[in-house]
């Protein structure tokens, strides 16, 4: 078996790079260890920023997502039982973003696929990416019981953190940049209409909460809980008693409350593995770098990456210049350390911790007020939130 | 002995007071623990934000500040062989600082209110602040070599903080916010014209520099140490090829040297003590709060206090409210912990150091990078460096 580009990961990352390949009338071939249900059911982020947004509409995957993704024009940051509006057209000379799960992006970018695209090949297991800075670099997996291999031109590592892709890259020839938080996220699903129209991000004594929904008959919540919580320990009484203590604000406000259906922890880990590419493979997504999800980076520093490589496949495949090529690890990771930079800053300033000093503490509440205060503080939030752009 | 306002500290905000409540028709007293040649000897800080510029001016005592002072409109941040300039006036709609070291000020400001000012009393040195929460405080002192007592209706402690006057706050009825830095600046005096026309922020994998100046004759550099450096361990040389490294910057630009006057090691501190005021007494200045050089903020910092107490004291005296006194220290912490989250932006983003962890160097390195890059950025950097409003 043989293609130009042998795709490792089927989720939003390895899906849009297919579909961008296609386009360009690159061949590629995806293969995703996981079957078909299990990927349309993962739940992950669900905050678009406009990039990605005209990148799915581009490659004809925005139909369902301008029907029933709702558009947000700001945030609101609440702390000390202050509200305080990021109002981002206002702030960023029109820009806003989309709230529209991935889970939603990669069911539609399946759907494509299937119809009208190139080989995706469910349970299919890489075993090995073997001689990724050869000539001819090979991908060696297992699907429906037999071993095989794809002979490919080049490698697009899309399959995640834990993926076999970026240990294909040897560890004498990378740099780890890695913080793993004292913390994690428990999120929860709800069968209520959201109490809110746009995300509501909340600093409190008693720990970060987030507001955010899937549709509007149903809301998706966040608590700040320890890094080793057990979510058996936290019963939906418990839930929604300490999301109401979180989000209080002075004045007249109340948070819904309706059945849990899902819940879950999320660990907060910022990750960035230096270079993005080693010979002809290139990671993407997840398998270079982590973000916490307080800013909303992740699916859309996969979308930059893989528009990123589209870019530089298809001038190699018109052109054979490699001059894309050769600069897409540095492209990316300008762009990527600005995410991990913000990621950071927003987890870090919205996440009250005992291991810090009441000094630094009354610091990330100062930096709240300066944002609630200043149009140029707030700006410059509001810029990174809806999205640096791609250079 | 008795007046209206006793004033603790004859450095730039119990001077500055003075002036101000002379103006307004208050009567004080100042007491300052060491003598003439001392106060007008001490090195200090030399960044005047706009407001405190202008409130020099609007007491008289601006005039030499106008002839010799240096109008600086941006300074210039150096990191990985980049340089980038700040561009004052354009990111803050014409705003700019001014250098003139705080040693003259004090001299300027002393010689005022020895001519045509209220008593100021050197090498007088206060033992108590007595009954500050009650109607009627009193500062017992000795004055050439006789223990005295000066009756007051409020005492300003604007006597920094190692003065008395924090300290006869109680304890229990105070709040201490706290930061030490783990390393120092050396700065050194040099007798040779800058190098640079604005000053010079960079940060280097060797640490922290500083290239500010005194008069177009004299420069004031600075190097980040260890904080417990002796400053005779560091030679002439040492010091050149120590700056001329951390300065080192893509294309063709040398730091001239000359003959070092004065070598010292300054430690780095963050510290609040909350609240401002206790009855009767209210700090100003360093007696409230520290911050670390990297912001130049402590003496903008002292000036806007005792604008705030001066106003407070002169409404007082005119119509007998206390509305203003009452809120003093509320409305100095506001400003306060504004300057001090900037201070310590600057502080953190600046000095390398091997406590942190390579992910969280590399993120420092990607604030300046956007600073670099987005005007947003900047203008938040230049903004709190020029100074915020007074409210």
């Amino acid at each position: 078996m043989r293609t130009t580009v042998g795709i490792v990961g089927g989720g939003p990352a390895g899906l849009l790079l297919a579909r961008l390949l296609h386009r360009a009338g690159v061949d590629c071939v995806v293969l995703e260890s996981r079957d078909h249900g299990y990927v349309e059911a993962r739940q992950r982020a669900g905050i678009l920023e406009q990039g990605t947004v005209d990148a799915l509409r581009a490659c004809g995957a925005g139909a369902r997502m301008d029907r029933e993704g709702l558009l947000h024009h700001g945030i609101e940051l609440r702390f000390e039982g202050r509200a305080h509006r990021v109002d981002f057209p206002a702030l960023t000379g029109g820009r806003s973003v989309m709230v529209y799960a991935q889970t939603e992006v990669v069911k539609d970018l399946i759907a494509l696929q299937l119809t009208d695209g190139p080989p995706l090949l469910f349970g299919a297991e890489v075993l090995a990416i073997e001689g990724p800075d050869s000539a001819a670099p090979a991908i060696r997996f297992r699907h429906e019981g037999r071993e095989q291999t794809l002979h490919c031109d080049f490698v697009a590592g899309c399959d995640g953190f834990h993926g076999v892709a970026r240990r294909a890259v040897p560890a004498r020839l990378t740099t780890v940049y890695e913080r793993v938080y004292p913390y994690s996220w428990l999120g929860v699903l709800a069968d209520v209409a959201p109490s809110c129209e746009e995300l509501i991000y909340a600093r409190h004594r008693r720990g970060f909460a987030l507001h955010s929904m899937r549709s509007p008959l149903v809301s998706r919540l966040y608590l700040q809980v320890a890094a080793d919580t057990d979510p058996a320990g936290w019963s939906d009484e418990r839930i929604w008693d300490e999301l109401s203590a979180r989000f209080a604000v002075d004045g007249d406000w109340a948070l819904e409350r309706g059945p849990i259906t899902a819940k879950s922890v999320t660990p907060m880990r910022s990750f960035v593995q230096e270079p993005m590419r080693h010979g002809r493979l290139f990671l993407a997504g997840d398998a270079a770098h982590i973000v916490p999800p307080t800013g909303a980076k992740g699916l859309n520093l996969a979308v930059t990456d893989v528009i990123t490589l589209a870019r530089a496949l298809a001038l190699h495949h018109e052109t054979g210049s490699t001059e894309l090529l050769d600069g897409y690890s540095e492209t990316c990771l300008r762009r990527v350390w600005q995410a991990e930079r913000f990621s950071y800053f927003m987890t870090d300033t919205l996440h009250p911790h005992p291991d810090r000093s009441p000094f630094e503490e009354r610091l990330r509440l100062a930096q709240l007020e300066r944002i609630a205060d200043s149009p140029t503080a707030s700006a410059e939030l509001a810029e990174n939130y809806v999205g640096l752009p791609l250079i």
